[in-house]
């Protein structure tokens, strides 16, 4: 379609409506991957060298700029308690109001507050920011793998979900702040990097210090979220970031460590006027003031480990179903606004009824405990199932099993939600009867309350498959380390069993949202493949210097993000598009366009990043290069020609792990006589789920010899055995 | 020498007394590196296959070998302990007995039981393993970065290590059994992994799997000497691993829970018998029964962490003379003999003189608190400095300034001995004082005991640079997370101060050992240099198929491990050593030797593992060789045909990221023509200190131009802003 470019001047004008759209389409239709590698080009190094090494002022700096990320993450924390208590506050004086009147009109009412509320979360997700739904990590943990999901870490996102989770909660939907508050965290993390980095520090590689101030945001979430830490480092690591070294786990630690710090003293401050100042009394799930437990109890403690792992697996079986429906079926935003309002209508109608069906109509302080757990927030209920008096098993049992439907069905749902809180509170309340038989036996008396907390464990091991963060982040939240065999033996417990079925609830999201991310380690079929296998024939290539023309048809023809160089067909390194179209765009007034083949000019490096992280679309790179479509330009300065290559019959593992150790974005396939014969990205290395269909298409595209890659079929969910075996040597 | 080898036959049984030796030699004195690459070789790809994945038993039989791995080390670590108490006890028993004798016969009987015990530890260190002296933490560091230090991970060494440190630690020597335990719980998890894999798991990487059970026996040490499971793994990832991902993390958490639980299981029931089955009650530095602190305190907080981090640094600075003055004079293993008696018996004279001096001569029983400080054993003195009451200012002043000059003297003595209890000890001390005048102060009242714990924390942050599993250690410790944020502050604050002087204690013996350990971000000057600068140029190359004779040759030339393979003059893979030698001397009964050029025939993957992890020498080789010098070799099986390579302008910051991320032994460096210009080891990647000499040398001897890489000095110690610089956002 872009031949006829070639040597034509301005005429190919007319032909740019057509292709500009079908470019523009294929990038913002597919997701596209980050690149945490560095491009080496001469030009590059040249520029790192006229930095000189970060000079103390800037390192303080950095310092500083974390710091800031964890008090504001500790603010953003304390704001959501803060207006949830409120929110709550509000609705109980509301309601209790309307109990001298008809229980219709108190029943409207809670109602209609409930679903006022969850109208703000509802709208601000869907129809202001659609990525602002659910609890976030599955994104961040996208994010910090090197998927490049469009919006995720701007500052509109972080306003829908920190908002919106604060009237989602306060609708006394069954979620929770939790996961929220790590995606706000790390939005917090990612907007003071990009801002400081373009103006005050002068950075070295914008990707990678972004990227690392969001693990520590997330990071910083979580100890906002729950006083932890060490829990939030752990998560962070465990759950989220996939490059990880001594020097990120610091800084993740400093800024979890203000975070945690923030909103410690903010909160014993306002809870108490006599209080500011006063440290470390306040445990986000209350302390335990005994911390002794008997060996025979472990069996029980890993039995419920094991009944979690399975309740918490039907969960994820269950939600999966849910949430493919919900793909199929509610796809326009007022039909997802409209389910939003339903399920909370719903859900209130149930928190309304099942307290008056117990104690009647009557003021919420007078409702009895176990009234009381369907109308106040999560976190207050697991302070109650933690640390309150005896309760009647049976209401509990009612009210955990409703509570596992609800937030089964609440998880998916278009608000801002987490699945923290809705998974230990189930947990907590079938653990807490548990606990009050064992009390009732002859048995020596142990507390119900840490039968509560195990149960917690287990549930939420058994839906979201986290190990030794989650127990760090409960030891926390309760404050005594006492109590850390017992819970480490149930999450692995819950972990085990629940693997056997399917995987983790976020994982599956992922999944369900065809993501690619890269595990840790390679599929076992890895091994037996090799680059060949996978990479992309059609490659288009650049030359070192080329006509303007030539180079606009090259770049016009395809939506690739990368182009190997070839000097007499010998491959000598990469250009990224990005840079290519930067160059073009600035390169008139640096002299780089010349009648003739010459060397010299260059576009330096500072003006390259000028628009970072967006770049000038084609059709600016057309419009700017009407004139000089016969004049030759030197791409030599910007050529990475150190960059990661593989020959062709390299095992794909290595490729994997090259990809996922290195933070690759594109790889290119070179074979030992330095020919180029493919290159690999990203979505080659994911096994697409039943897509048999897939195969036979490709199959028949490609002949049988290059069937592609992506069509061969992955069972899911897959069995314990494969998911550990031989590729996880390796990889 | 060995030209002359070509084409005749047996004649040149001659020249192996001469190059056999020199190769042997060069192999036992360097210090070689770990490959934890993988080599896919068409052969080991085809075993690979052949072997299918790992079935549920094997996976099974994986999880309960780390659970015995982590069972044995909490049972080191018991019998450490006890034979500690015993002896403590026996020492007791002896000197109060002669109370009534004469004071210098008191003496004698003190210093001779001391020296007595020093000398078994001693003994076991000079004359059986000298790699169990001192802590082992900077070996086990090593050896996880891909260093192959000799012998680090044999029974032998556990033995002297463990039995070493009992009598170390008995003798009253300010020196801990915390780092000693850690080597322990690698070599338990290196043993059990090695003769597991080779007989019940079929392994598929024989070195990634035992180095990851080295990582998990690690943390399983830390967890079990201070009873903190989650401090064990953050340990083995903060200090220990290079290699990372939670996989890796998971499997070490559950290895260091199983220590934990083990010696805390045991350590109940031996104390008291009917406290058998009670769980949870003990931490290892007692429990703190309060848990608020304000907020006026932290600054006081955070001033103890800068004195701990100048206290560290001046600590660290005399060790390192010291260390060298030993290193130039204390050579023979009857001086480093000599020497721990000499500094076992000043020891013992201060730790008997003091008490006697404050109390006078009388039995251990009758000594004040203060002057029982020099005589217990350090976990006690810790716990008493904790939590009991009020103590002279004055002796605790002297006695942590005793203490920290011995400790000193101590660290780096021929006897197992750890840093982390004399640090903790003089840290408490001096913050003990701190606290008792905050106390007395008009101030609100505050324990002492915190005072003293934050003390402990500064200082040994100040000399070992850890913080994040340092504070979770002592979290654990002491069994509540009220006190995380002070302790936070503090580790931070000691480390910042500390960084700016020196390098911490394990990072400086490292540096003194001269072992080739790379570090989590490559050197700024990296990024200005190529593959060019740094790699051999001699690089002797093979061919796919060979004559037997010129083959031997090549081996014989040199002492490479890994040999580059060139067909038609382009590279097409590597080949090595071991593998090279194993299939010359099993290859006759596979009849691989033909009259000429033929495929087929090789020798399976199995028989190449036979000898692991050692392999035939050359000799062998060419004994098994002496009458097929002129048949041919088909090596194709053989070669690792996707192996990395970098071209010659790649940046050395890469080249350092690839081996440091993917744990290689060696890297090609092919041009973009397919030609092999060179190779690279672990060893060219360090940058060499205090080295103008051999800049000089190697100047003249390689031209201005190709000057090696090692000679370029490096400014030590750094200042942080340097170490913090531009190349730590590359790698």
């Amino acid at each position: 379609m872009m031949v006829e470019l070639e040597g034509v001047g301005n005429a190919e004008s007319a032909n740019r409506p057509t292709l500009a759209p079908t470019l523009a389409s294929a990038c913002d239709a597919g997701i596209e991957s980050r690149d945490f590698d560095f491009h080496e080009s001469s030009q590059f190094v040249e520029y790192l060298n006229s930095l000189g090494p970060l000079s103390k002022s800037k390192t303080l700096l950095r310092w500083i700029l974390l710091l800031s990320v964890g008090a504001l993450t500790g603010c953003v924390g304390l704001c959501i308690d803060v207006m949830v208590d409120n929110f709550f506050w509000l609705r109980c004086v509301l309601t209790d109001s309307m109990v001298e009147l008809n229980i219709f009109v108190q029943y409207l009412v809670y109602v209609g507050v409930c679903m006022a509320l969850a109208a703000v979360a509802g709208f601000l997700v869907c129809f202001v920011e659609p990525l602002a739904a659910g609890s976030g990590i599955p994104e961040i943990k996208c994010y910090l793998n090197g998927v490049d999901l469009k919006n995720v870490c701007r500052l509109r996102t972080l306003i829908a979900k920190a908002v919106g989770v604060m009237f989602s909660v306060s609708a006394g939907l069954p979620c929770g702040k939790e996961g929220p508050m790590i995606h706000s965290g790390a939005v917090v993390g990612s907007t003071v990097a990009t801002c400081a980095n373009l103006s005050l520090l002068r950075s070295y590689r914008i990707e990678l210090e972004v990227r690392d101030f969001v693990t520590s945001g997330a990071a910083a979430g979580v100890a906002a979220a729950f006083g932890a830490p060490v829990g939030g480092v752990l998560f962070a690591m465990e759950e989220g970031s996939s490059f990880w070294n001594p020097k990120i786990m610091l800084r993740t630690f400093v800024c979890a460590s203000c975070a945690a710090f923030t909103i410690s003293f903010l909160m014993a401050g306002l809870k108490d006027v006599h209080a500011w100042g006063l440290m470390g009394a306040h445990f986000s799930f209350g302390h335990f003031g005994f911390n002794t437990w008997r060996l025979w109890e472990l069996p029980i403690f890993m039995l419920m480990g094991a009944m979690g792992g399975l309740g918490g697996a039907a969960f994820n079986a269950s939600n999966t179903v849910l949430t493919r429906w919900r793909m199929r079926r509610i796809g326009s935003r007022g039909k997802r606004f409209a389910e939003v309002l339903l399920v909370t209508g719903v859900i209130a109608s149930v928190n309304f009824a099942f307290p008056v069906l117990m104690d009647g109509c009557v003021p919420f302080a007078d409702l009895s405990d176990e009234a009381k757990l369907f109308r106040q927030p999560g976190t207050q209920v697991i302070n109650i199932l933690f640390h309150e008096g005896e309760m009647r098993e049976f209401y509990l049992f009612i009210f955990g099993s409703v509570y596992y439907v609800l937030a089964c069905w609440t998880y998916g749902l278009r608000v801002p939600s987490g699945l923290f809180v809705p998974s230990l509170l189930v947990g907590a309340s079938f653990g807490r009867i548990v606990g009050q038989w064992m009390h009732s036996s002859p048995l020596p008396p142990s507390s119900p309350g840490i039968y509560s907390l195990i149960g917690a464990c287990a549930c939420l091991s058994g839906m979201a498959r986290i190990t030794i963060s989650l127990a760090v982040i409960l030891i926390e939240a309760t404050g005594d380390t006492a109590w850390s065999l017992p819970i480490i033996a149930t999450v692995l417990t819950a972990k085990v069993v629940g693997d056997v079925f399917n995987y983790g609830l976020y994982d599956i999201h992922i999944h369900l949202k065809r993501i690619p991310l890269l595990d840790e380690s390679a599929e076992p079929a890895f091994m037996h493949h090799t680059a060949r296998d996978v990479m992309t024939r059609e490659v288009t290539t650049l030359e070192p210097t080329m006509r303007v023309g030539t180079l606009l048809r090259h770049l016009g023809n395809n939506n690739h993000h990368a182009f190997p160089v070839l000097r007499s067909g010998k491959y000598v390194g990469t250009l990224k598009r990005s840079t290519v179209h930067q160059v073009l765009v600035s390169g008139r007034e640096y002299g780089i366009f010349q009648p003739a083949v010459c060397r010299g000019a260059a576009v330096p490096f500072i003006e390259i990043l000028r628009q970072y992280p967006s770049f000038p679309s084609f059709r600016e790179v057309q419009e700017h290069l009407c004139d000089v479509h016969d004049h030759y330009v030197d791409l030599g300065p910007y050529i990475n020609h150190g960059g990661y290559t593989v020959p062709d019959d390299a095992a794909l593992v290595r490729v994997y792990m090259l990809f996922r150790g290195m933070g690759l974005r594109h790889l290119p396939v070179v074979s030992h006589e330095g020919q180029v014969s493919g290159m690999i990205t990203r979505k080659d290395l994911i096994l697409i789920e039943d897509a048999p269909d897939a195969r036979c298409e490709q199959s028949a595209h490609d002949g049988a010899e290059g069937a592609r890659w992506r069509g061969v079929a992955q069972s899911w969910p897959p069995l314990l055995a494969q998911s550990d075996d031989q590729v996880s040597h390796i990889a």
